[in-house]
């Protein structure tokens, strides 16, 4: 855990330039637009310890798999997000000595994001070696208003001195990928080209063959007046840049505008990449910084507009949920339907893969809650459109009959995961897409959904669990073997209560789909039926059989459910009792003596009451939450966001308020230390639920919202905005009381602490 | 399965060049003498697909890890085998046509090992692209005289043609391990020269800096005369050779005799390495090649004088079990007890690391029952060296108090295999350090063994098992979690009862030796504890109670074991019921596939019982073995050798047979399909058992021998040796009778078909 940041509400602040907090600063002040990104790296040569990344949308490499022992069924590559061309670099060399905070005296050091306007600032002043002094201030974003546009202002101004300065303005596509498997480049060369006051280059990835053409211009002024200088261009492979020599007169601030367009084949043919893209970053030339930076903030106001959520009396918290919001908008902003939210988002590399289950389990209700129906929607064909994959997936460990085994991380629907214990066990994602459709439906009502996509879907899922399931003549029921829960620090199981729980429901709503679709557009049925070669009365009959016969671990006695068969016979003790020097488990524990603890890294049955609420009474939740919680160590970041939920129904306020700050706050304060290899993205979209679904106790049952709200002692009020079926809803919440306003469509009906409630 | 090679009591023929079939004959072929072996590759240029293989006893190096996931407690790197410089290179050069079986005619290409005599034979004619006609026989063999001596003549007759040709005798030390983890070379030059008639090649490993010296000197005779003709001396790093051009009369046979010696640095000082090579050298070329064979084969007449076991009327059994010996004596002669037994001996580099837990289930048996004990105490003297670092293994792990946990792969101790199920898990293996003790002493009688080794390597494991169990509070009895047992086709499960028992029966081992020096050496013990720091009030105490109330998971109404908990769940199925494309499973189904069915790869509730037969009735060997054995599919080569034994003990004759053939022929007919990689050298032991404790009933039960003989219907008779304290017997079955015959020692009385008969 590190606490260096500045509390603030619209702001994170770091005073004072420490080198060993660079990489995480560089993780925590990355900017994207859902299209681009980029980490918080400097403009200028920096020969420290950095992370380099710049990072494209839906631009990937597999890159071959490295394993120790080769498993049947492994997957041949993992797909990698990639360190793309970058094209921030603004160098300066003073008379031979270059501008490098590594070897320099710095002062007054101050970076600032703010999250209100989307935009980075850095200052310093800096001494060089020769005593030569300057002062810097530089600012830049990712433009939300075009998803292909970076802009930045570097203003320098020498303090004591004036005299020549050589400014070099590039694009470098020589980049790597830190987690390349074999030490190789992901990029290929294609065209370079560089002219006074322009360069391009267009480099290729390796194997995928995606394009990314990178353009930039630029500007100088001294004292507000346009200067050229002299310009030396040069280009080499994978690289151009222009060199610009100009008199620096002590006292008069120098400005550098550099202007980038970034544009990949995904969005345009590859023949007419270079060209759009020379015509894009003339267009951003044109505009200007001011004119684009107001274009972008205008569009940040909007999206804080819909989902800002505010807290009163609690800097700290404020700050934390608005960094969590702020992150997964720049990540995704829904627009494209083959992109996804990868668990670094554009702040790191680490993980690889874009895609987990995260998206479906923990982002997709903060979109359906924050943004129109169309952006889940787009969430949910993304997996639709990767089914025929899932199908090839199952096949490939033996399955049958169109069973879909939907990857555990992916870029274009083919695993590329290879931990057997995961790629192979931890089935339970399988049914994330289920549990997605029902959430996404009961959000929008939008039952028509299964017609078209859901239900087709749902089968293969359906058909995969038919499959996975086996029956066991010494229980009389049928058991899943084999399998890791959502709490990973168990492999190998038999019967985790979460997995068996799924599979059981997710064959009863296949069946509920079926019969929709059955009563509503039975044609559709009968040629989703016969494209699939679905035999209803067979399959429906064993799946009936199945969930009808499901075991499920139970500890009577108790009153609990059993994580898995055998859980019992574990030494159960609290993580109270863990000396403190052995926490981070993960970190200080050999794999198998975590295996054997009782600690649960993420809580499954937790997690299962999360999702299924409703099926469960009061007391059962608390039965388990009490016997559970006290063993979890919470070293998922997908883990507190539940438990403050759980907490905050179970009125356990201090428990939900120690959960809400771990998880608004883990990167900010770096609880689990890895805040430098990338932002916890997909998991922010859990602090937002701990907000509305913990404290707010948002539900949607039966198609009406739900408020059920509490606040922590801590705080004098906090609000959010929820977006329900065509209406805007401002919830506001203070230690006195509640209030629900419509802020915009129809009246409404909903429940207010279990009572109905007409707002309009 | 491949069947292509000619039966025969005492040869392994190979008739006809398959270039598809080369790399299984090269490992086949392979010759050793315990110091040092060659894979059967071509003396001259091969551009065909090949395995080029030497290797040196105790040579190895530490590759650095490669693995997909890190998981806390991995070593950092993967002792190998070190593929080791060649000194086989004899080159031929036709007026710039090189002789190339892989670009030529081949006809009447024969190659025998005559296991009689250590002697590779290899004949053939060739006829060159541009016709030339050649006819070919090559001989070699590695001293078992002279444990540091190669030596070759190899025969050319040219056809059709008279001319010039350029010999090219190398030594080559630029070699590769096929299985590098990063394609790294691993040996660094030291010293090279090359004169005429000789040349040396001194080449260090990295990291570990071990020295392999190699020399060569040559004779080349034309007609029975020798010839000098042009020589030409190279070196270059790692490398040095003479070329001799000799002018070839048509019809006239050239003959080169090539001497080689290796010698290593872990047998000389290494200032004296390429002097005492070179000395080394010259002896062996004065001596000749028919003086040194002469030798060679007297010390194999006096092995298998010791160790042959003879199968009248069914040449594939002869055959099968006297490759298995033949290829165990080549690999380790006892002599230093540096060494041990590698998976693969000198036949491939496959499964790195020398030492398994192999060793001491199936080769100690084996050497116990062929030579003298000093040999097996050798293989128990090597583990108690490395106590300390199993000490510290088990220390990396998370364990306290001098346990001591033996790695799963070594070289020197460390462990140095990363697959957390079996690294970490595969925990029955430190106690069959106990069991080899057990055995040993059964054998031997010599409890004394305890005294100044033994007992410190017991209490060393005990302490760990004492660590690893834990107390189920729901079951009331000691448990053991997350653990892989025998039957490597389940992974991470919960009181596999093999390792549940042998925990407990290590206990009292070790409870025993204690008394055991308490009262034979008790200043001795007084000195251990205090050197230890052993309380044995409370350890000892702990030890009786888990002893005590240990759990073992059992079917009562079946009146069978269970493998772990849970196996009831599985459906289960014999393997008769496999669909024969499916077979092997490892290399047909995915690993979770395998792991969720019933199908064992090496039935561990049976190598239990064969470890300790006389805890158990007949009868419940009986519904054990009936109910495991046709759901196991013996992809483990250690497998079938413990059903042999069962079987033959239940009277199952014809299981019995077929596992037999199974093992012994196992790379003969290739049945995993991978002796290419390399022979099965372990689990060959398991032939010899399979014999002489299957069909021979032999057994060792309070220091008295046993035999239990029965014989096969297929044979006419079979025949082994036994050595026993100090007595040579050799045990003879016919369907007719059984003898056992007192060839040397004093008088001794034996238990036959259970009742005692005194032989003199």
């Amino acid at each position: 855990m590190k606490q260096y940041l500045k509390h603030h509400e619209w702001q994170i602040i770091e005073e004072g330039f420490d080198p060993h907090l660079h990489r995480v600063s560089e993780s925590i002040f990355s900017l994207g637009n859902g299209r681009m990104g980029q980490r918080a790296n400097f403009e200028e040569t920096y020969s420290g310890d950095t992370h380099q990344g710049t990072y494209v949308a839906g631009i990937y490499y597999p890159d071959k798999t490295r394993v120790g022992w080769w498993k049947n069924g492994y997957p041949e590559y993992f797909a990698k997000v990639l360190n793309a061309p970058s094209w921030i670099g603004i160098g300066f060399n003073f008379e031979g000595q270059e501008l490098d905070l590594a070897h320099a005296s710095v002062e007054k050091f101050v970076r600032v994001l703010d999250m209100k306007q989307g935009l980075l600032t850095r200052s310093f002043e800096a001494t060089l070696p020769d005593g030569k002094k300057i002062a810097v201030q530089a600012q830049r974003f990712c433009s939300m208003a075009d998803g292909e546009v970076g802009a930045i202002r570097y203003a320098l101004t020498p303090i004591n001195f004036s005299g020549t300065v050589k400014i070099k303005l590039s694009i470098d596509a020589d980049v790597a990928n830190k987690d390349s498997n074999y030490d190789e480049k992901f990029w290929d060369r294609v065209y370079e080209e560089s002219q006074m006051g322009w360069a391009v280059v267009n480099a290729q990835t390796k194997k995928t063959q995606f394009q990314v053409c990178t353009g930039m211009e630029y500007k100088i002024e001294i004292d507000g007046q346009r200067v050229g200088g002299k310009v030396f261009t040069h280009n080499k492979e994978k690289y151009a840049d222009n060199i610009v020599e100009i008199t620096l007169v002590q006292g008069k601030e120098l400005v550098v505008y550099k202007y980038a367009a970034v544009l990949s084949s995904e969005n345009h043919p590859k023949e007419k990449l270079v060209k759009h893209c020379l015509a894009k970053v003339d267009e951003a030339s044109k505009k200007g910084f001011a004119t684009l930076l107001q274009d972008h903030v205008a569009k940040w106001n909007r999206t804080w507009q819909d989902c800002d959520i505010t807290i009163e009396g609690d800097v700290a918290a404020q700050q934390g949920i608005r960094f969590n919001i702020f992150q997964l908008m720049q990540t995704y902003t829904g627009e494209d339907e083959r992109l996804n939210i990868g668990p670094k988002g554009f702040t790191g590399e680490k993980y690889g893969g874009s895609t987990y289950w995260d998206t479906e389990a923990y982002c997709l209700p903060f979109y359906l809650g924050t943004t129109n129906p169309a952006v889940a929607r787009n969430l949910l064909i993304y997996r639709y459109k990767h089914l025929p994959k899932a199908i090839e997936n199952a096949k490939k460990l033996g399955f049958k009959n169109g069973a879909a085994f939907y990857p555990f991380v992916t870029m274009n629907g083919e695993e590329c995961h290879n931990e057997w214990e995961i790629t192979f066990e931890e089935i339970h994602r399988t049914s994330a897409m289920a549990y997605a459709m029902r959430d996404y439906i009961d959000y929008t009502g939008d039952k028509n959904y299964w017609i078209d996509y859901g239900l087709e879907v749902l089968i293969g899922i359906s058909r995969f669990w038919s499959q996975r399931v086996n029956w066991s003549g010494d229980k009389n029921r049928y058991v899943i073997l084999g399998v890791t829960g959502p709490n990973e620090y168990e492999n190998n199981v038999n019967n985790n209560w979460y997995t068996n729980y799924l599979c059981a429901w997710t064959l009863r709503f296949t069946m509920e789909a079926i019969d929709y679709v059955k009563k509503n557009a039975s044609d559709k049925l009968v040629s989703l039926f016969s494209k699939i070669t679905f035999n209803e009365a067979t399959e429906v009959a064993r799946w009936k059989d199945i969930a009808e016969k499901m075991y499920y671990p139970e500890d009577k006695t108790r009153g609990v459910f059993l994580q898995q068969d055998g859980f019992l016979d574990k030494e159960l003790i609290p993580t109270k009792d863990l000396p403190a020097e052995d926490r981070p488990l993960n970190q200080k524990w050999s794999w198998d003596r975590i295996l054997r603890s009782c600690f649960i890294k993420q809580a499954d049955v937790l997690q299962c009451m999360y999702l299924f609420e409703d099926d469960f009474t009061q007391d059962q939740i608390k039965r388990n939450f009490d016997f559970y919680e006290p063993m979890t160590v919470h070293e998922s970041s997908l883990s507190p966001c539940v438990h403050v939920i759980l907490a905050s129904k179970l009125g356990y306020e201090d428990k939900a308020y120690e959960m809400y700050l771990r998880t608004s706050r883990l990167d900010l304060d770096d609880y689990n230390n890895d805040t430098e290899d990338g932002c916890h993205i997909t998991s922010m979209a859990g602090t937002w639920m701990s907000v509305v679904k913990g404290f707010g106790g948002m539900r949607v049952r039966q198609g009406q919202l739900h408020f059920n709200p509490f606040i922590p002692g801590q705080w004098k009020s906090y609000s959010f905005r929820i977006e329900f079926r065509g209406r805007v809803l401002k919830v506001k919440v203070s230690q006195a009381q509640t209030e629900v306003l419509l802020e915009s469509g129809e009246p409404l009906e909903i429940i207010v602490n279990n009572k109905p409630a007409k707002i309009s």
